[in-house]
């Protein structure tokens, strides 16, 4: 019998497909199955010999699976979901709709608790890495602000909102941070900026054959909401240099914090970023790791819905805590 | 009677005065006494109203102090400190002896359990938040490497080297780190890089009247160990311009792991960074947000030795636990 870590994974898309990945480079885990609305037919796994079921036939899996990962969407997958597998396994999902975390939160809780279930939710880089960030900086730093900066990020509703602009035949947006920006809070300026302020917009657009460029460009540059408010910029290129230079999924960003300390207000300035040639990946790896501590941390009977404010970080590594202790502190 | 976590200071050098600054910026603690070998003459805190007694007075206070913080030295003072405040206090320290840590640990979590107290060895940054970014950047992405920089920091033993150069009458040295080789390591290179060609080495010297500066240079630039094997740069300087721009403590660094995921191999760029106008006050703030966590954990019952990999993020943070959730996450 194995002693490794069984995995599940319920929902293929981008993330699903980036778990099954990571849990191949996962030394002390294996993926028992994968569970899909499209079942075995509709799912080519990236290992062949992967096993594809119907999601309906998760709660036969009881007994071989020590963690679900839930893959699927924040808007309509996992607020069903997740309540319902929080009854039968311990689960991690990647809830992001921010605003509404703490109803969230409360309805996993009340299903995995009373079922001896551990559940961390919101698990990711935005939720998750980042949060934590915030919260340890400010506890270590009181005084002082803290700046939250995307990008080089692809941004898929900016890319769909210049798509139906008149005359664009392909086309994506990327959001960076503006440098200068940043320049200004690692110096310890403590400017106050807006998010536009923040951020700049870059556009490469495919346009259809015979299209009027200066007309889309000012279309684009003047979209309320979208991009009137940035300094945007729009590159036209060819087809076949959209798919041979925008066809990863980029994204990252930089959680800053700059405090003061002291009688004389020594700034201090905490920094944590992130440069992602694929979100999804990435995501699903921060995903796998804290499946981990959800086995870790139910079997030490740590139960309930749990953010990752409070898992233990000793929990997500696969090292002995011996061996952290030795080699890394 | 107060609800605030109740804190002692034993030593009161950089480390200890910037523990008494870092306990005034938190909501949630009183600082209630400092204790020093020097004893009350031999000490002058920040603020005029806080106890000063002498070191063997610290066991009458058993029950006025939730954590002690431990802020001597890791040569002599904390080996034998620690394991006797242990026995009375929950504590904190910055043990930063890597080599020793295991027999520390040991040491500590024999006082500690028995004696029901929780204590959290080696907070800071390196040891301390650096090692808690380098085992979760690891965990999240096993195949990769870690860097590690450090810099821009003021580095004692080789100011006390620049200062024995014949000629030399005072003089600061600061180790950078290499620009060019963070570029490569950020953009995904995975460079073999040794601690030399990481860092850069830059002295402030004021010569004594008379003395042979380019002789000095020579020296400093040819020591070994210490600067030949380095970028090394020799700067002359007046009493003033040292008095006046070389008086802080600076430090910080880089932990930046580079990782990859997927079956093609998508680079993925994680990275932790400090600037530090003082490093003995930065320090000091993360021991007083660590005393938070040393006290609630007693709380719960989680007693013996800890690390930083042992704390859940939320312990550190003054705020309720619903709040980091609906706020933060």
């Amino acid at each position: 019998m194995s002693n490794k870590i069984r995995v599940g994974i319920v929902g293929y898309g981008n993330l699903g497909k980036g778990a099954e990945a990571s849990i191949q480079q996962q030394p002390d885990m294996e993926l028992v199955a994968i569970f899909s609305r499209r079942g075995a037919e509709g799912v080519t796994p990236i290992s062949d010999d992967v096993k594809v079921l119907h999601i309906d036939e998760a709660e036969n899996y009881q007994d071989e699976i020590d963690v679900m990962l839930l893959c699927g969407g924040s808007a309509t997958d996992l607020p069903e979901q997740t309540p319902q597998f929080a009854k039968l396994f311990n689960t991690v999902d990647s809830y992001d709709t921010h605003a509404k975390i703490p109803e969230y939160y409360a309805a996993v809780d009340e299903v995995a608790e009373p079922n001896g279930h551990t559940s961390i939710i919101s698990i990711g880089w935005d939720p998750g890495l980042f949060s934590l960030n915030r919260i340890m900086s400010e506890a270590i730093l009181p005084q002082g602000e803290t700046y939250t900066f995307w990008g080089k990020g692809l941004s898929q509703g900016h890319s769909d909102a210049v798509r139906r602009v008149e005359g664009v035949k392909a086309g994506v947006q990327y959001t960076l941070p503006s440098e200068e920006a940043i320049e200004r809070v690692r110096n310890g300026e403590n400017p106050e900026l807006t998010t536009s302020e923040k951020h700049k917009r870059e556009c490469y657009i495919v346009p259809e054959e015979g299209a009027d460029t200066a007309e889309i460009e000012h279309t684009i540059k003047t979209m309320p909401n979208y991009f009137a408010d940035y300094d945007t910029s729009v590159n036209f290129i060819t087809e076949e240099e959209l798919a041979r230079d925008h066809s990863l999924m980029p994204h990252g960003g930089f959680v800053i914090r700059s405090g003061e300390t002291g009688e004389k207000k020594h700034n201090q300035i905490y920094e944590f970023s992130l440069k992602l040639q694929s979100n999804p990946e990435f995501t699903a790896s921060v995903l796998v790791a804290y499946a981990r501590a959800a086995h870790r941390m139910n079997k030490k009977g740590d139960i309930g819905a749990k953010t990752i404010y409070d898992v233990a970080p000793a929990h997500i590594s696969p090292k002995e805590n011996s061996i952290l202790r030795r080699d890394y502190l």
